[in-house]
C-alpha cells in the first residue's frame, strides 16, 4: 500500500539519517535509548526535511495525553471472573472511544501492586483516572490522591460521608475538597427486594451479604435490616452472613445459613453470582425455589441471571450506563477543570458529589 | 494511619507552600495545569525541605517506566467474552509483577481505534509492548514499529516468514531485521487431531477453520489438510467451512457441512469454543457424538473442554505459560538492548526470532 506523499514521512527521515524507522520514531517522541550521534543525525534529518511527526504537534497544543487509567482494586483473575467488570468497562470504553480517549486499564495481581499503580499514575501516562471496587483497608485511594489525578470513583467511596473535613496525614481519608463517584442506590434496591419477599408473605428472610469492606455491601445490607425492623420489630442476627460477591462464597453462606436457621423461607443475595451459588446448595439441599425457598439477586446480570435455575427475581442497576456516566464525568471535569487543583474532583467546589441511579426489580420465577 | 517522618512528606511541602497535595504532585511529577506563581511556590518549597519524590528519583536513575502495555487487535467485547485472553493476560500479569512491572492494558471498540493505540505506545508512556491477535489487513503493526517500541508477538505475525527482506514504505511488513514471537505449534497440533480422527477410522472428517486472516487459523487448516492428502490423496473443500473462534460461528459453520455433507463422521474445530458450537447442533440434529460424530478441538481451555456434552476431546496448548514467555522475553530485551534500534527484537540480530511452543492430545469423550 503506497502512502501519501504530501508531507514527509518517517521513512524519508529514515533514509536521510540512514536509520532505521523505529529509531526515528524513538528520537522524535522522546524516547530513551538512542546513541546521541545517531540522535543528532535523525534531528538533523527532521529538520531539514520539515517532518512533523503527528502526535507530538498534537499534544502540543493540547497539552492532554487523551488517554484515561482504568484501576479495578482487584486481582486481575477476579476481574476477568466476574462479569460486573466487563459490563462496566464497556461502558466505558465506549464513551472513552466516542471521544478519542484511550482506555488504559491497569492490572495487577493484588494490593501490594497498588503502590505502583498510583506510581504509573503520577508519572503523567494519562490525564485522569476511573477507579473502582474499593476496599476500606486499601491504601490506593489516598496513594491515587497523592499522585494528584483526577479522578471519578465507581461506587461510593466509605470516606465520602463520615471525614469532609481536611486530615492531612490520613491516607485514603479526607485531604481532598471533595470526591465525585457514580453508583446505584444500593440501600433502595435492596430495600424494594426484600419488602418483594415479605410482600410474599415470607418472614424468615435471610441475607447473603457481599463483603463488608465496600459499601456496596454494607449499603445493601442496612436496605435489608431496614426492612427486617420495619416489618419484624427486630432483625436476627443469625439470618445475615457475610460472603464475598462470588458463586463459591454463596455456596458457603447457604451452606452456613441452613445449618443456623433451616427454616428459612427466603434469601436476598447481595449479588447475581452469590444467588448462583445460593441456588445450587439449595438445589442440593431438596428445597424447592421458590415454594420452599424464595430467592431475589441483585444487579441484574445478563445472561446469567435469566439462565439460573429457576431464572432469578433480582433489583436491576445499569452497571453498563455507570461505567459510561463515569467517563463522562471524568472527561467533563477534564475540560473544565484548568485551576491547577483536582479538575474532575473540584471543579463545582462542592464536597462528595455523588450520582446515584436508579434501581429497579426484575421478576423472574425465583420470587 | 500516621506517616513515618524520616524524611519530608508531601504533606509537608503541601504544609509549606500552602498549596493542597494534589498541586504538589501534579508539579513534582510535572504535570500540566498549574499556573506558575503557584508552582513556582511548591518548587521552593520542595528545594527548602530538601524533599524528594520516590518515583521521580527512581526513574532518573533507570530511565525506565516499568511498564508494559499489552495489546490485544480485538475489540474489548471479544476479549472479555473469550478465556482464552484471560489465560494468556494471566500469565502476562504474573510475569510482569514478579518483576515490579506495571500490565497496561489498552482496550479498544475495534480496528479504527488501533492508530490512537499506536499513538500511546509512541507517547513514551511504556517501555515495551505484548500484542496479540493479529489480523492480517490490520494495520497495527506497521503502526506500532513506527512507534519505535520494543513488541514481542502472541501468535506468528503473517509477515514473519514471508517478506524478511527490508521493504520501507510498506505499512505491515518488513521493516524491521527481526520479530520476537511466542506460538505453539498450531500446525503440528492440527496434524495429530486429525491423525487421531483417522485412527479411529473415520474419512469424512470435516474442519470448521478460524478467521483465516490470522496465522493460527491458517497453520491449523494446513495442519488438517496434511493428514487428509496424506491418507485419501485429496482433500474435499465442502469438508471446509472458515468461521471465526466463537461458539455462535462454530454453530453457524456446523449447520452449513451437515446441509452440504450429511455423511460427516468426524469434526474438527480450529478452538474449543467453536467446537462448543458444532456440538450444540450436533446434538439438535439428533446426531451421537462421537458414535455417528467424532469432535476434536483445540485449546483445551479449563473448564470449558471438560464441561461440554461430552468432555471434549482436544489438542492442548499451555496458554498461561505463553503469556508468561512473552512477557519475559520481553523483559529480558529490554535488559538486554541498550543499542538504540528495537532492543527486545533485534537483541540477537536474528530475523523473525520465534518461539513454539509443543502441543498434545487430550482425550476425553468425544473423540
Amino acid at each position: 500500500m503506497p502512502e501519501a506523499v504530501s508531507r514527509p514521512t518517517l521513512e524519508a527521515v529514515a533514509a536521510r539519517a540512514g536509520v532505521s524507522r523505529a529509531t526515528v520514531s524513538r528520537v522524535v517522541n522522546g524516547g530513551d535509548g538512542v546513541r546521541e550521534p545517531l540522535a543528532e543525525r535523525v534531528r538533523r534529518a527532521v529538520e531539514e526535511l520539515g517532518y512533523v511527526p503527528n502526535q507530538a504537534a498534537r499534544s502540543l497544543v493540547t497539552r492532554r495525553h487523551d488517554a484515561v487509567a482504568v484501576v479495578i482494586a482487584e486481582p486481575e483473575s477476579r476481574v476477568f471472573a466476574d462479569p460486573f467488570f466487563a459490563l462496566q468497562l464497556r461502558g466505558i470504553s465506549k464513551e472513552l472511544t466516542a471521544h478519542d480517549n484511550q482506555l488504559v486499564l491497569l492490572l495487577t495481581e493484588g494490593r501490594p501492586d497498588h503502590a505502583r499503580v498510583a506510581r504509573y499514575l503520577a508519572g503523567g501516562h494519562v490525564d485522569g483516572a476511573l477507579v473502582f471496587s474499593l476496599h476500606l483497608d486499601d491504601p490506593l485511594p489516598g496513594l491515587i490522591r497523592d499522585a494528584g489525578v483526577p479522578t471519578v470513583f465507581g461506587g461510593r467511596p466509605h470516606w465520602s460521608e463520615d471525614t469532609r473535613d481536611a486530615r492531612p496525614g490520613r491516607a485514603g481519608e479526607g485531604a481532598d475538597r471533595g470526591v465525585v463517584y457514580v453508583d446505584c442506590d444500593n440501600r433502595g434496591g435492596a430495600h424494594t427486594a426484600v419488602r418483594h419477599l415479605v410482600d410474599l408473605g415470607r418472614r424468615r428472610v435471610a441475607h447473603i451479604a457481599g463483603a463488608l469492606d465496600q459499601t456496596s455491601a454494607v449499603d445493601r445490607l442496612d436496605g435489608y435490616r431496614d426492612v427486617m425492623a420495619d416489618v419484624l420489630g427486630e432483625s436476627d442476627p443469625r439470618l445475615v452472613v457475610e460472603s464475598d460477591f462470588t458463586p463459591a462464597g454463596g455456596e458457603r453462606a447457604m451452606r452456613e445459613l441452613l445449618d443456623r436457621c433451616p427454616d428459612i423461607d427466603a434469601v436476598f443475595a447481595a449479588n447475581d453470582l452469590t444467588a448462583l451459588g445460593a441456588l445450587r446448595v439449595l438445589r442440593e439441599s431438596g428445597r424447592r425455589v421458590p415454594e420452599d425457598v424464595a430467592v431475589v439477586g441483585f444487579d441484574d446480570m445478563v445472561p446469567v441471571a435469566e439462565q439460573t435455575e429457576p431464572p432469578l427475581t433480582t433489583v436491576r442497576q445499569d452497571i453498563e450506563e455507570m461505567g459510561r456516566l463515569m467517563a463522562r464525568l471524568l472527561l467533563r471535569g477534564l475540560s473544565e477543570g484548568r485551576d491547577g487543583e483536582h479538575p474532575a474532583a473540584g471543579a463545582q467546589g462542592a464536597p462528595g458529589r455523588g450520582v446515584i441511579l436508579p434501581t429497579s426489580l426484575i421478576r423472574r420465577a425465583s420470587a
